[in-house]
């Protein structure tokens, strides 16, 4: 027996908490020497009146990451000393003789500069606010996080827009639409009073990235809660957000009045309807006295709405406005409709229905438009609403939840795709005029849930942290952004962030290429959109059909967009409209999404369409493939609990990218009645097999 | 502004994680010196041979344990030293020559002895298997936890019963019914590429208490988990459990042939279904070769089973067991019945079903009893099935989710409610037989979902714990087991033990007491068993009502199950029903199970029955305000986060007991139309106020 033992010798590590990513970006872990000593000059203490909840957060966080980062505490003080941080807001105090300008902050920016008082060298942290404070601490702390330097710094920011919002698509059972993290954070049942300590770290993590709103439920909504049982759940969440800067929003169901108001109808010109909807403002005001406003959407894929009753959806906005309007709420109305009977292009009727209204809305209305004009595809053109709303304020609404790119265990970074939105140009009112400058707000479609990682992978943390920063400053790069999120949830090190952002830049890409490459769009399988389904035809909606949107046949493949198909390249302005038109002009990336070309027609690379198609089908197989190597290369770089995570579901990814390539490489032959392009393999199985897989039960669905 | 700042000196706590309650009873935190000392010399090393998955996990778990009771690493080594921890199944090797008893362990039991080998002292972890090996370290480390002595020892357990699961009300939705702690921990989505480390930390719990088996997925169950799809994914659970001993059932549909086999019956005695069944229990083994079998409700509550085509449940049940004999499966077929249609007691209909029944299973059925005749009430007295079904092995179902006792935010220990059911005497076939020695396992109605901990409360934690050691030792006092939890848990201080001891096993009694007192049963309110609702009249069947259970009205109150009534007493052994028959005889607690008595009814007490009643009500909600008083004894005892837990839910809890103390008095008194008893303070609202409350998304339903 003494022979069969293996001498082991094994050493438990500290007991440590597992790496799982629940600290998200903010981890905290100790800076190595000598580069820790160098950050502690500059974090002697921290001087701070916390006698406000933003200010007492701000300290809390300072204290939490400083005590982190420097492996030892920082203690708050009311003495200045040298190296002490010093927090203020309104500059009334202790940096009211350095005459910061603040005024050009605006109510949520902050100014960090290295300065004296007395004498003493100090980081001063200022702003016109409690919140900017708040915004400028989590600031400072990311310098140090992404080892900047804090010598002679002297920075102001402001947010670019001032709605900077998650949309959670949470039901009242948890259950989350189109989410793949787990299931809603809010514990209805237990709330008011068990407050989860979780949403004060929901509550951190959106404050650290510059989120100052959250709705909290479902735009297929529900009226209940608006109901007095809910609405006290409700003012505990917004209690517990308040102090990080989050207002909470409600989705407002337009059939409320009715389910839970005992009216008999919901006309938005009927006075017992504008009543009823003033009294439910006034009620939730009780409840919650910075409540930030509703959300809705109406009159879309089966939602009730003012169009039911003849009116418009600028009636139906602003009588809600009217409602907020005494409490300084705001209506968000989703422009994402297509309710045409007459089989306009799907692509087109949003533009249409909300043009003609520009003007027409209350000025506490704002009009929540989707990057693109269908519906978060993996890659769509610009919605031709934006710049197109002069006299309406838009929120582009995007969409952090993966529900067309893969789910949780498909790697796509999403910074590129939103970057690539924000930085479209618009040319209205003229040329050089990106979407990012048409905009007042942004609004993602959240990936948060239960899960202990929170957004259901670790690299999906990414596209909250992208989103948030890029609300606050649409110019930001996305690379800049994939960087200072690496560093701060991976590591340091150059030998692992230059692999992990080079994935995550060429990710969403890769998705594109094996799901809906060159322009081609919404050809998932139905209604859960897990997996390949460009066969299917057989859906109520025209427009629901995959076969509708890529309409091949024998003789070619997509969606004619110009003027003599839909023309819905005219809702844009004119030298985009004719840029997309153009076959010589429209990039490769857009092409099958404005034109119907022949399988033989000559691309730009010389291959013919179909040959081409393919290829991009089998290049996208082969990104995800290197990036799996590129993941294995960190081994050992980075922590074997997350290690091991992404690696499982970079194996999921790859499998998947070969069915998507497969199954769609399978249908279009079978329309195209064309060999495969020498050296691409044909599909594992037969388009039948493909056809014939199902899955019951898909999360989000 | 420099006076307005406050000195606040304030330390950050060296960044230990947070305690949130998910290291459950094993959290290994470090004992204090000098105690650490004394057990440190008995854990110099550990000798085992790790080259078998469950004698890997023992090693594991004794390392992870020891390293962090000790604080510091314990190594493995095959060399024996003075303090050595030497663990051997089979003892063939370094313990040979001990010539330990081994015999009488059975293939789970284990021996803890201390001895010495070769001149050197050792503490030998013995057992014929490699699982009763791991069984003896978590022993061995629970004796550490409770701060027994290692001084001596020489222990031989082995389980009272082979069979000790869980049974999963999972659905592949991730849903849980009757789950209150968030949804399914399996992930079916990422499965089987993706294991999530929580699996594992679910089966070392599992482990740590002795229970052996997981019944995976619903009862109310759902014949897709039998397809490969999710066939492949119960394959990597089991492989994921195996190394802890847990072997995996699953619950078959009865008409699975039909839906996922395209039969056109289910009759179990139709050639072709007996065939599939077959081929599916070959199937399933290849995937799982050493699957659990099947647990089966049938014809119950609208599942469908072998009635429909006219055969009994011991056909049924044969069919399946004849399916999975040849692979050493067992069928575990429900006694939960009521179809009877001619308005038979519900209590007795059970019994009635399958009691013929005996003798008639192959040797591989087991029979899965609840412990009471009803549902899992409060309180319940046992069943008689227990000892009446002599050749067929019977399983104890208990329900750790609390369905029935207020859900998660109810503290209400269950140790003392199967303590009571297992101590039984069933007088069959001779008195001084308890329940305990009638059975051949128990399961358990899991609470455990994806709750950081794990079970919805912390105190939730010892339902999940006490049934697994209640289900090895069946007569393990429900006191021992909460000192053990609690010293585990929270705290080896005996000025914390004691209350929260007491708290705990008071707890159930005034659930009891504020909700169904004096042998009251069923009056929750529909569906979802929310609250309560003792007025319901309007349910379908007349036994779903919780009318039909009371049976009050204006003279009098209770279920006459007496040979003048229902006859029910007569399904017990004669000395059992005489007494439950006897009005002299019969304890309080089960009073209105089997009497219908007047409102003036002289009680023991001396108080009316009335009067009683309402001061049973009132003592329930006095002994919640009790509890949490005692509870916030321990601030500062116990850690801020968990104290936190727990106060808001005895909050709750307290909030709760009123509302059903309230509402059953203002219902019972619209009945009874008797004055309250002097002291007792009225209802807070009308009983149509408590009729019109209403919720619409309740957990678990």
């Amino acid at each position: 027996m003494r022979k069969l033992l293996l001498l082991l010798l094994v050493l438990i590590a500290s007991p440590a908490a597992a790496e799982d990513g629940h600290d998200l970006w903010l981890r905290y872990q100790p800076i190595k020497e000598p580069l820790r000593s160098s950050y502690a000059q500059y974090a002697a203490s921290i001087v701070v009146d916390v006698r406000t909840p933003r200010l007492r957060a701000a300290a809390d966080e300072l204290q939490r990451g400083l005590g982190g980062l420097l492996g030892r505490p920082v203690l708050l003080s009311s003495d200045i000393r040298p190296g002490s941080i010093v927090v203020e807001s309104g500059s009334l105090g202790e940096t009211a003789a350095l005459r910061l300008p603040l005024k050009e902050l605006g109510s949520e920016g902050y100014r960090i500069r290295s300065t004296s008082i007395d004498g003493k060298h100090v980081t001063v942290i200022a702003a016109n606010t409690d919140v900017g404070a708040l915004y400028g601490a989590f600031a400072l702390l990311r310098r140090i996080q992404t080892h900047e330097p804090l010598e002679n710094i002297n920075i102001a920011q402001r947010p670019d827009s001032p709605i900077r919002l998650l949309n959670h698509w949470d039901n009242l059972d948890r259950t989350v639409e189109r989410g793949y993290a787990g299931f809603s954070l809010w514990d209805w049942q237990k709330l008011p009073q068990w407050r989860d300590p979780r949403y004060t770290d929901y509550a951190r993590a959106n404050a650290s990235i510059g989120i100052n709103g959250t709705v909290l439920t479902n735009v297929n909504a529900n009226a209940q809660v608006l109901t007095p049982l809910y609405l006290k759940k409700v003012a505990a969440l917004a209690d517990t957000f308040r102090p990080w800067g989050i207002r909470v929003y409600l989705t407002a169901r337009f059939s409320a009045p009715i389910e839970i108001g005992r009216l008999k109808t919901a006309d938005p010109l009927d006075p017992k309807v504008r009543n009823w909807w003033r009294a439910k403002a006034d009620e939730v005001y009780r409840y919650v006295p910075d409540f930030g406003g509703f959300l809705v959407k109406a009159n879309s894929e089966g939602q009730p709405g003012p169009q039911e009753y003849g009116r418009t959806h600028a009636d139906g906005a602003n009588m809600l406005a009217d409602a907020l309007a005494p409490h300084g709420g705001t209506v968000i109305w989703r422009a994402f409709v297509y309710t045409s009977k007459t089989g306009e292009d799907r692509a087109k009727q949003a533009y249409d229905e909300f043009r003609p209204l520009d003007g027409k809305f209350r000025p506490n209305v704002m009009l929540q438009v989707k990057n693109g004009p269908i519906d978060f595809q993996p890659r769509e053109p610009f919605h031709p609403l934006f710049g197109q709303m002069p006299k309406t304020p838009v929120v582009m609404e995007a969409q952090v939840t993966k529900e067309y790119l893969g789910f949780a265990t498909h790697l796509a970074y999403l910074g590129t795709m939103w970057e690539e939105a924000l930085r479209a140009d618009t040319c209205t009112p003229r040329c050089g005029t990106p979407v990012a400058r048409t905009i007042a707000g942004m609004a993602g479609v959240s990936n948060v849930g239960t899960d202990r990682n929170w957004t259901g992978s670790q690299f999906d943390q990414a596209n909250w942290y992208a989103f948030g920063r890029l609300a606050w400053d649409h110019d930001l790069s996305a690379r800049e952004v994939a960087q200072e999120w690496a560093r701060m949830t991976w590591s340091n090190d150059p030998s692992v962030i230059a692999p992990i952002v080079g994935m995550m830049m060429r990710s969403r890409q890769a998705v594109v290429n094996y799901m809906t490459p060159l322009g081609l769009h919404h050809l998932m399988a139905t209604g859960h959109h897990y997996g390949p389904g460009p066969w299917v035809d057989n859906l109520e909606r025209e427009d629901w059909n995959p076969i509708y949107f890529h309409r091949a046949d024998a003789n070619g493949i997509g969606f004619d967009r110009t003027a003599i198909g839909s023309n819905a390249v005219a809702q844009y302005a004119a030298p985009v409209a004719s840029c997309f038109a153009d076959l010589k002009c429209v990039p490769d990336d857009y092409l099958l999404w404005f034109h119907h070309l022949p399988w033989d027609y000559r691309m730009r690379s010389g291959r013919q369409l179909w040959s081409e198609l393919v290829g991009r089908y089998d290049l996208g197989v082969e990104q995800v493939r290197e990036m799996r190597r590129t993941w294995r290369s960190l081994h050992g770089r980075v922590d074997d609990e997350r290690f091991a995570e992404v690696d499982a579901f970079l194996r999921i990814q790859e499998q998947e990218s070969q069915w998507w390539r497969d199954a769609s490489i399978a249908y279009f032959q079978s329309v195209s009645r064309r060999p495969l392009p020498a050296g691409s393999r044909p599909p594992a199985h037969t388009l039948d097999w493909y056809k014939a897989v199902s899955f019951p039960y898909v999360p989000g669905h």
